[in-house]
């Protein structure tokens, strides 16, 4: 889903994300309005809804500005190197907060189908293409077979340990946690041992 | 979370449960109500707070008892016998719609901080813990390494696969998904070929 940001400035989105997020804090996804968001930016309503489309779309782009992933241009060489600089980058803030629970949209993300998918086209979906381009540079260099059946599964299993982890435990998810799941399950079923290759 | 049926017979407690899964189909989770479940029963609701506690802790209690897992007696012999056989005895059913997203709860589950402890107390961890005494029957038969890194690791990776899916994709995860997984992720994890000593 490209944001087709010709008909408003880039600084003018970002006063509507600020907006965005400052009424997802105050008042939590449900009862966030476009009206609102229309009325604190003095916005039109028509003007938001063509620029994003709709409420859901509009929330997870204010979500994405404000904490962009930035793994797309990792590139260290080394498939350990790519992979551990992904989980450094994603940062232990956003994975103890879980990137979908905060700021109020938790409890709406599983009722809502069309938040849903917003969420996995903008946000998960090119975040694990991105992990998955890092694996075909790691096939490329011969690191990994290319026939490695476990190349399909890696980007969707990290994402779900990310995602899951609200409901599966109080403690929050760690930088140094992901790094443990990458040397103790992702290495070994890409037939890289860490204790050999590691960086 | 022991449920104490001492003061409420079996075929009660399974009446009750009715009405919650009735009530949860038709209403939702945060419409539900003690006093609507007490109504529908002809109990009191004193009799359901002294008997479940809360409102989270009966409907999950309604949830298990619908659908329990049913994968603590697993012993096959082997534990790619073991972990194939408790993936088939979630079942296609239970996978595809994910065991958090049914019946209503889903959209309370992120937003309700004790349903989520209550599901995660009488469900996840259950079944975590039975997955994890598979892995150490494995490790006393001298299948795998005690000192495996993966060991601590797969039981939540296996939960978080299931548990994000409705997330991550609009195709219902499968068996036949999650035998995948552990393929090509769990068995080279823990250092088993399946091609070897799958079987």
């Amino acid at each position: 889903m490209a944001v087709r940001r010709s008909r408003i400035t880039p600084l003018r989105a970002a006063q509507v994300y600020e907006a965005v997020l400052g009424l997802l804090r105050e008042v939590g996804y449900e009862a966030l309005t476009m009206e609102a968001v229309a009325a604190r930016t003095r916005a039109g309503k028509a003007t938001l809804y063509r620029q994003w489309g709709s409420k859901p779309r509009l929330v997870v782009a204010a979500l994405n500005h404000r904490e962009p992933l930035r793994i797309a241009e990792v590139d260290t060489g080394s498939l350990h190197g790519d992979l551990y600089e992904i989980v450094d980058r994603v940062g232990d803030e956003a994975l103890s907060r879980g990137p979908v629970l905060h700021l109020g949209v938790g409890s709406a993300i599983l009722g809502n189908p069309e938040l849903r998918r917003s969420l996995r086209e903008s946000m998960l979906e090119p975040a694990m293409a991105d992990v998955a381009r890092v694996l075909r540079r790691a096939v490329r260099r011969g690191e990994v077979p290319g026939d490695c059946p476990a190349l399909g599964l890696v980007p969707g299993m990290l994402c779900s340990v990310i995602l899951a982890r609200p409901l599966l435990g109080e403690e929050p998810l760690t930088v140094a946690e992901m790094r443990r799941h990458l040397d103790a399950l992702v290495f070994p079923a890409l037939g890289l041992r860490p204790a050999l290759t590691g960086p």
